[in-house]
């Protein structure tokens, strides 16, 4: 907890933590992990997108290594725990192991990502998608909102970019990605839970749904005459709610709505609001799409309005490896821990790191499940649970399965 | 139909008529006007505020007078008969009383007065206050959008403002007001019927209310775990609709609603509605709104939602005389009309005139209930029904009962 509010400092002034990626704070925050590097037992270094990354010995020497990490950046006046909390915890759990003369059972690095957050520059997940071999050289010369290049920030922050190719790595040297972060959620407090084993991370669809009706005066017209696009649309939203309810494995947002011509004495005669459904599992997401879309036009029909709909944004969700929440549960009951599977509805540089290696991920329990806020708060208690098991976690790693 | 046709060749240029108060367009009609109430055997004058009286000599020797009439002014881009069928149909209706050597029962002025719509100026119906006596002589100083006043608005049109005091009648020589008027609405086109004998003139209310939940994560929170603001308004959209239709003599809609914080993502924290209820029955309208925000009450409190409420506008609405409603209908029996009562979901003159006078309103069909447009339409055969159906009015029409 103390090591998180030391972090906590580096930040803009204001509310809660703003550290941006490659940024001033981030450049000036490098020091304190490169030190909590080296009381790991691990050898500091920038890699050419910002990431640092802590190596053992074991895996400076070309071992295969488990990859644990999260990222350092925040939203504008975030909190202290979302990203830094999974930076902190596995150097914590790696220098405790060392205190009492034991070592990791598999080489290991800790990285702390650059960019997650994605709130500085159009683009996000940047240090994850370099070592996985997905970053498109081009974002280095994507701007900010003052016409800062990425490769200027880099610059400055002491990456050299031109060295961006040897952050890929090879898949035979990695074992798999594993990452702490607080869930951002209510299950775990709900359930009076300290910890929660990641099945998958979501994935996302956005649609946008307009329904049309009539505008008609509305003193003059009839209830029983009327064609009203926002009571239709808001049978629609109720509907969209029921089912969710109800599916399961999948939860969605109607998140902004429109009213034309939106007059206090005028019949609403066109409504637009988006629909956003997530879910872990890519079937149940798209049967859910199905029935709820099929509901609504059924509304519209039943009702006398026009319904058409678009899909704007669709993303795949990604699984964890099932070897990777056994090897996390197993080192839950070690430690006492009741384990509880749950999925995450947030995206996570594990959405990237899916693309090289086996990933798994650990949630820990947050205070009313706030995130992205100054608010934001983890118990030391729960703090010292997470790194108990990941040091089992690290104690039991011999290796994939 | 000739002369409203020629009627609305007094517009600017654009779709349909307009012709705002006071403007170009009001003065080059008034000649037109004159000459159809000469014809109609009325001695037309310009009153102070812009409206022109014809009066037949009857009126003009002192005898208390039956008023007709509506306004002539439009909405920007309106239709040809909002308005201008008050005017032109009772001039028709003497016009043809006397070709046929027959006079009205009673002393008769017809009214076309300046202002019904407020369109150009941040008031309204000042031509039928002004003869009411309740107009607040202040307004002559209320300025257009582009600065100019009534007063001088009035002065271009030829009016002599100096006289305004001279406008207010005596209720004494004022037997009623009856005006003719496209019903705004589709209720005698859905019944097949002509004309309609209004019995009150709308009362309206408007309420802001505001329901607030909590912002969350649209990913991480669980369906069950939501207070979501857009789905507990949209249970009471529904609601009022379903208590609209089944209390009667009522009619409401929810004609503006916006969403907080509005993002794709973000569960809805904050919805704000506009909620406007019109009854011609005061006790009704109260009787509705109580039972209306009862329900939307409970809703906020089964869904775990606040809710406030405010009340931003409030008009009392007024009954027709039940003397004028009998012989409107008495007339429609003659000329072989069902007789169908309604009342009016919209504002007119006779606002105004209810406080100098009885009053009583014929509405004729419109096509697809459509008003403020410029494809607002009646037929010949409508329009000739209502002509004789005001013939026979004045036939009958020997003084107050």
């Amino acid at each position: 907890m103390e090591r998180l509010d030391e972090a906590a400092a580096y930040s803009l002034p204001g509310p809660g933590v703003t550290r941006l990626y490659a940024s001033e704070e981030h450049r000036r925050l490098l020091p304190l992990l490169s030190s909590w590097m080296r009381c790991a037992g691990l050898e500091p270094e920038l890699d050419a997108v910002g990431n640092l990354v802590g190596r053992c010995p074991r895996a400076l020497a070309g071992e295969p290594a488990l990859i644990l990490g999260s990222h350092q950046d925040s939203v504008i006046e975030g909190g202290k725990y979302d990203g830094m909390l999974g930076v902190a915890m596995p150097l914590l759990a790696l220098e405790a192991l060392r205190e009492e003369g034991r070592e990791p059972n598999c080489a290991v690095e800790v990285v702390a990502f650059g960019d997650e957050e994605g709130v500085r520059f159009p683009f996000t997940l940047v240090g994850s998608r370099a070592l996985a071999g997905t970053l498109d050289p081009k974002v280095l010369g994507g701007e900010d909102e003052e016409g800062v290049t990425l490769r200027e920030a880099l610059a400055r922050l002491g990456a050299d970019t031109s060295r961006l190719a040897e952050v890929t790595r090879d898949p035979e040297r990695v074992l798999g990605y594993v990452e702490v972060h607080i869930e951002q959620g209510p299950v775990l407090e709900n359930e009076g839970l300290a910890l929660g084993v990641v099945t998958a991370l979501t994935g996302i669809e956005r649609h946008r749904v307009r329904v049309s009706g009539k505008a008609d005066h509305a003193g003059t017209t009839p209830m029983e005459d009327r064609r009203d696009a926002l009571v239709g649309a808001s049978a629609m939203v109720l509907e969209a709610d029921s089912l969710l309810r109800r599916l399961g494995s999948l939860v969605g947002v109607i998140g902004q709505l429109s009213v034309r011509p939106g007059a206090v004495n005028v019949i609403p005669s066109e409504v637009e609001f988006t629909l956003e459904l997530r879910s872990p599992e890519p079937e149940k997401r798209l049967a859910g799409r199905r029935e709820i879309l099929a509901a609504l036009a059924d509304i519209a029909k039943e009702r006398g309005l026009e319904m058409t709909t678009g899909l704007n944004y669709e993303a795949e969700g990604v699984a964890c490896a099932e070897w990777l929440i056994q090897a996390l549960e197993q080192a839950c009951r070690q430690e006492g821990q009741p384990t509880r599977r749950l999925f995450s509805g947030a995206g996570h540089d594990g959405l990237a790191m899916h693309d090289l290696t086996d990933i798994g991920m650990l949630f820990l329990r947050c205070r009313d499940g706030l995130s992205h806020h100054p608010d934001e708060a983890i118990t030391a208690d729960d703090a010292e649970a997470g790194t108990r098991v990941i040091m089992r976690l690290l104690d039991n790693m011999a290796g994939t399965p």
